[in-house]
């Protein structure tokens, strides 16, 4: 499908909802994608299996934290850099890009050097969302080596980085992304169409699509957003979406440290009568109410405007804000023994195991609080 | 010439002296290149003149704190593996290999390399010394680039850096050597034998070699070290050295921040009549008596030994040694104005003009003590 700049506003926002409250501004992805678009022939976005097996993907991203890329504004020009890096050692062309990550402004880079060099696109990531760190993904939980890695900055600065294993280029390239200034401009997980069919998560892109669109045509046709949302996902492979918490925000803690956005964000119902603590590595990871644990990273833990629905990253979380949280299943292949040993609560140090939100919810699927 | 096994440990000693305190503890660069000569043919010093025009020099070293280096032993083939990285990109293989750093265990490193490799060494380095950054070179000073650089740990991770200046070479590297555990090995500033003339400090090796032999011989025959150094110093490019200070060490503050060993030194006579500070960044920067200004960088600051003369480095420096502050005169390549603009005093943040360091002992040069 070609992609037109309507879609582009609901990706856009779909992606800041699977982002989780990370994966940076939407809003400067989105004005970046626009202007490429615009200069370019607009962008063309490719199923999985049009892929030839043979086929060289090279999917491109933004890293750093999400709170310097608000002051530190793209060019647009690093991540194709990144990719010619990749192609140059590989002495090939890339055949199509591809997000690693379809939560937040990493949903829109690929479009934007899909859009420079006539590349397209492929309907699908290694996330599923949002996550801080450049192993969580599943094409490396299913085998494909990040490295060659190419990093680069606006001043053109550029690392071609090969190392013993993926969570080594999470590190080393964090170095140099903060060397860089706080964010730079990769491309990394070059691989075969055969490769990416058996290790990205399929249809993601179009997912935002109409997860953004779902929220937009609630708000136009004045019905509930979050109903809308709830109707939706069973029509997906996020098959189960509920509200956790409703209510106002207390207090947000953050701080800028190792290159990522930390936190802790409370939120108090409107009789005051419970609390609801969210823990944040640039993405949401856990949400507990007191002792209970009422959702857990991969599912999706989303902090949405309660009236608009419109997705808040953590950066921009404040005092007073009236919100709703929601909760959302990932996708059998993000639930893996494999899959969480890298990306579920043991891969961010944390003890509690993982559990379902369809199970936390207790089964209450027919409404659409938690339970 | 050859080296030999003792001329090893002499060049060891006379690279400590030239490291200023910085450059990393000369012991265990001297086991490596042992441990390196023994098994291959020993190595080949060549001197500058001896390059063809189109030979191709690619300088190694280390890089990081000196204080890490000691509790994280190389394993001898990072700085190889780096060269090997260059001559891939360039796609050519290397004449030779070159200090970039003749000041402590920088001197080794290409010992090392040209012993695995069967590749010569040249007799010259771009810093005359120790320095703290890889900018703070003649190389860099008289127009070549530092990049493309490779940077590379114990685990085979590597890093190929391109920059749009070497001030960003540094900056971005030195992210890169922390990340991958706080020092890391770096083949950089690749260049042609004619680009090697016209930059490098020549004679640097066997400057250090000299020094060595002069020290042990000096003690061998129950003389003055001190004096015996006095005396060789007018027959080589450093043409002047005296004592700046005899006394104790009473205070020693030091921190490992960004990658550097920064601190203070305060040293008391033994009658307690005067006091010297001595500034680090790794090396020895500055030596002041009260607000008087005794000595600055690029000239040399040596702390010695009192009995032996054997140089002591930032990282040793402890309460109580008793010892004696030598100063010595850098050659005119080291002092131009562009030279001063990147490693004299205001390339590391001092507002104190250079002064020669014959200026500043007023000229007493036919006593040891610096006036």
């Amino acid at each position: 499908m070609k992609l037109n700049e309507k879609d582009l506003a609901d990706l856009c926002r779909g992606a800041a909802f699977l982002g989780t409250g990370g994966g940076g501004d939407p809003y400067v992805g989105r004005l970046m994608a626009q202007a490429a678009m615009r200069a370019g022939n607009g962008v063309e976005i490719i199923p999985l299996d049009q892929l030839a097996d043979d086929a060289l993907v090279i999917p491109t991203a933004m890293m750093g934290a999400p709170t310097v890329l608000v002051e530190k504004l793209p060019s647009g020009d690093e991540a194709f850099q990144s990719l010619r890096r990749i192609e140059q050692r590989l002495g090939r062309r890339a055949t199509a890009t591809m997000p690693i990550e379809v939560g937040g402004i990493n949903s829109t880079i690929p479009l934007i050097v899909g859009a420079r060099l006539g590349l397209p696109v492929v309907d699908a990531d290694g996330m599923g969302r949002a996550f801080p760190e450049l192993q969580m993904e599943t094409f490396s939980v299913y085998g494909i080596s990040g490295t060659p890695m190419a990093v680069s900055n606006e001043h053109g600065d550029m690392a071609l980085i090969d190392t013993r294993d993926n969570a080594s280029m999470e590190w080393i390239s964090r170095g140099v992304a903060i060397a860089m200034g706080g964010c730079a401009y990769i491309a990394e997980y070059a691989m075969s169409g055969a490769e990416a069919r058996r290790t990205a998560i399929p249809g993601t892109l179009t997912l935002a699509l109409r997860i953004g669109r779902t929220i937009r045509e609630a708000r136009e046709q004045h019905r509930d957003p979050f109903r809308a949302l709830i109707e939706l996902l069973p029509s997906t492979p996020y098959s189960f979406g509920c509200i956790l918490f409703d209510g106002k925000i207390v207090d947000v803690r953050r701080e800028t440290r190792n290159g990522f956005a930390l936190g802790r964000t409370t939120i108090r119902s409107l009789n005051g009568s419970s609390t609801m603590e969210l823990e944040f590595q640039n993405e949401n990871l856990i949400a507990r109410d007191g002792n209970e644990v009422r959702a857990i990273v991969p599912d999706l833990i989303c902090v949405l405007d309660s009236a608009t629905a419109e997705p808040i990253t953590t950066e921009t979380l404040r005092y007073g804000q009236r919100v709703k949280v929601m909760a959302v299943a990932v996708p059998p292949i993000m639930r893996t023994p494999e899959a969480l040993a890298v990306f579920g609560p043991a891969g961010f140090g944390m003890s509690e195991p993982f559990r379902p939100i369809e199970q936390l919810a207790a089964g209450r699927r027919g409404d659409s609080a938690c339970g």
